[in-house]
């Protein structure tokens, strides 16, 4: 039987070796990222180049690390769609390293001028893109998040500090290896990679609270991860949460588009944030728009819930849509139909219940379609195109971190000028302040 | 004597009807943004106009008030510098409606497109700026701050909810009052402008907490005010921390031009956060310079606490820098003084002890300039110019709600511009995700 002083003395010792180790680590990272603010483009994708050579060459020892945690994961009877996301063999392998080459290949934002100006008396001022500093990045199972969130902040000249799941860290240490080899091989500090090599749950926290180490934190993952991670940040928390994306088909619509954009943006992938949840129609086309469309949608098992207008055109199979349904991302071959009399109703439904993350309208009525994207108050407003469309790739950003739904510096698709914030770097001649 | 039953319910009770009156107000101020958003510039600067005209003819109201808030101040035992800040007169009430004017005079940057650009396939992006939502601002004494604040949100189509020092809050209410009439006015829901009339300190926390109606938190005041707000605030906080600013003048420097910027860093208004706090100087030319420059700041009054090589050059009247010294804002005519053998090791101390707010460096040396404008990370770098033109005015920005400290969204001088957000807007006709 333990003594009560030792008792309380124990947890103490724990959490201090603990947090020395996690302090360390941001230490190291906030020294990299000093360095690293100053290496050339030329430098970061030699050396973002040479890590996706290391993957490559690294594959066995990967294989081997992934084999293990996918044993160990399975032991302790971790789900069957986790254990597929964390599991890794020689064609995802050469896909993580494909994309590190691309990174390499996308144009560097830093030290690039936003805008320069001059004030008529000589003084010359600029606003240039930096690096952030050291991001935080916590994460889930997939190991190849690790390649490609230390590829993009090291591309922006920002070091990272890692915290991937318990269950991967075996793989992810030895990907995060190969990618600070390719640091060494180029000059640049490996430390700017940087790995929490504790499984312990308190690391997420003990991040968290490290604002003198890490100046912004990006959970990746549910949304009780981010949750968490929002709570306890004393830093700034970029956030990836719910998409309840809408699309209303305006009685000015082209039907045809308008089934087109909704099949899409319902069916091609169900499961991720930019998929629609919500139809909005326009009571004077929702006769002919629904009777088309919604044999369409459920000619493709999608199941449908109406209000009862809806229910009048389409019958009595299609369940009633409650009010928690209009406030629900289904992430799944479900959809909410609505008919509404104006376009003015459709955006106050949107604003009503919406997420601010993704909406479009279909209609080829210019003043409408304008009315809509103004009042609106989403992320990405479209006319005439799906919603499926709000990603960086998309976009032509090249590579995303993922889609925000922060309003303050990044909102939508998250890219490598996310990555960056700015200084000004202004010059004179012996000026002064009068 | 109370019962234990009644003073555990009684706090509660008041908790619940005082949180009410704050969610009222969050929610009236929520609601309100919705409309304001779709203003347009004429309809708010119309208000603008409006409320600056109701200020003058309110100039009777405001003083009555003002003297109530001055009497009450004063019999409280407010310091005397305090009530130097709370007290108006006619001068003062003619000022805040220029500013009010000013404003409406500035180019309004919501709707302006940021970049546009084209996918090559007929869809069309833009990244237009939009209005942030709803700003709460947390203030100290100046009755000013109540229309500075509420003017620069209105231009930008953002929601206020304003919470002023408990001394100033009749002040405050009056002045809220001409610039609401100003919305009514101009068709523009007076809403937009709302004031937290509880002068019980807990209002702080409960807007803090309020993330569901106000989008960004900016206290202005103290560093104890805003470590506060930052620490219970669930949303964005844009603080404005210490100026540890340094001038480095390197051994290429215009030795004439170095003394004139140092001089007019430290002297013309010590007692900012642009001024300059600490020197360093070149080993190779700190005799010249500083037997010169060390004679003119003290012929002003300045205190210099130099390093033993500075003390070596200027004697022993000048007092022993301590590790502290390096870390202090004085705020006040004192200068530390560091000699320093290379630009590289200037930059070290920078980095070292600096608060990334303001550096300048004076030299006639290209190179060395471009190095020190890259390596200090700082929201403003100067070269051969005073730190003290770290300021929106000076930047040409027209008006600024003050100099951020954050790494995101707002680095260094924040005006219009950075009290607005973006979103995308994309046209198509009829595009799907393959």
């Amino acid at each position: 039987m333990e003594a009560p002083s030792e008792r309380g003395l124990c947890p103490n010792a724990m959490t201090t070796k603990y947090e020395e180790r996690i302090l360390e680590i941001g230490a190291q990272a906030r020294n990299a990222a000093r360095a690293l603010a100053r290496a050339t483009t030329a430098e970061k994708n030699t050396a973002l180049l040479a890590a996706a050579d290391r993957i490559e060459r690294s594959s066995g020892r990967i294989l081997a690390a992934n084999e293990a945690d996918m044993k160990s994961a399975t032991a302790s009877g971790l789900a069957s769609a986790m254990l597929d996301r964390l599991r890794l063999d020689f064609g995802r392998i050469n896909a993580i390293a494909k994309s590190v080459r691309q990174v390499a290949a996308l144009p560097d934002p830093v030290g690039s001028v936003i805008r320069e100006w001059d004030r008529g008396d000589g003084l010359k001022f600029a606003k240039v893109r930096v690096p952030i500093g050291v991001i935080g990045i916590i994460y889930e199972s997939r190991p190849n998040v690790t390649s490609d969130a230390a590829s993009l902040c090291l591309k922006t000249g920002n070091a990272v500090v890692l915290r991937g799941g318990s269950e991967s860290l075996g793989s992810n240490l030895v990907i995060a290896e190969a990618l600070r080899e390719g640091c060494r091989e180029a000059g640049i500090i490996p430390d700017a990679i940087q790995i929490i090599d504790l499984t312990d749950r308190g690391a997420v926290r003990a991040m968290a609270e490290m604002d003198q180490y890490i100046d912004l934190i990006i959970p990746r993952g549910g949304k009780e991860l981010i949750e968490t991670v929002a709570k306890l940040a004393r830093m700034p928390v970029i956030k990836h949460y719910d998409g309840i994306c809408h699309i209303y088909v305006d009685r000015a619509a082209d039907l045809a588009m308008a089934e087109s954009i909704v099949i899409n943006a319902k069916c091609q992938r169900p499961s991720v944030c930019n998929a629609v949840e919500t139809l909005l129609v326009h009571r004077d086309i929702a006769d002919a728009f629904l009777r088309s469309c919604g044999l369409a949608l459920q000619e493709r098992r999608v199941e449908l819930r109406g209000d009862e207008r809806t229910r009048a055109i389409l019958g009595p199979g299609v369940a009633l849509a409650t009010e928690q349904d209009w406030r629900t991302e289904y992430l799944d071959l479900i959809l909410s139909i609505r008919i509404v009399d104006s376009p003015e109703e459709a955006v106050e439904h949107i604003e009503t219940y919406g997420s601010h993350h993704t909406d479009a309208i279909v209609t080829e009525d210019e003043p409408i379609a304008q009315a809509f994207l103004r009042d609106v108050d989403s992320a990405a407003v479209f006319w005439n195109a799906s919603t499926r469309l709000n990603d960086g790739g998309e976009f032509g950003f090249g590579a995303e971190i993922g889609i925000s739904t922060n309003r303050l510096h990044a909102r939508g698709p998250m890219a490598l000028e996310e990555l960056t914030t700015y200084k000004y770097v202004v010059r004179g001649q012996g000026h002064v302040r009068g």
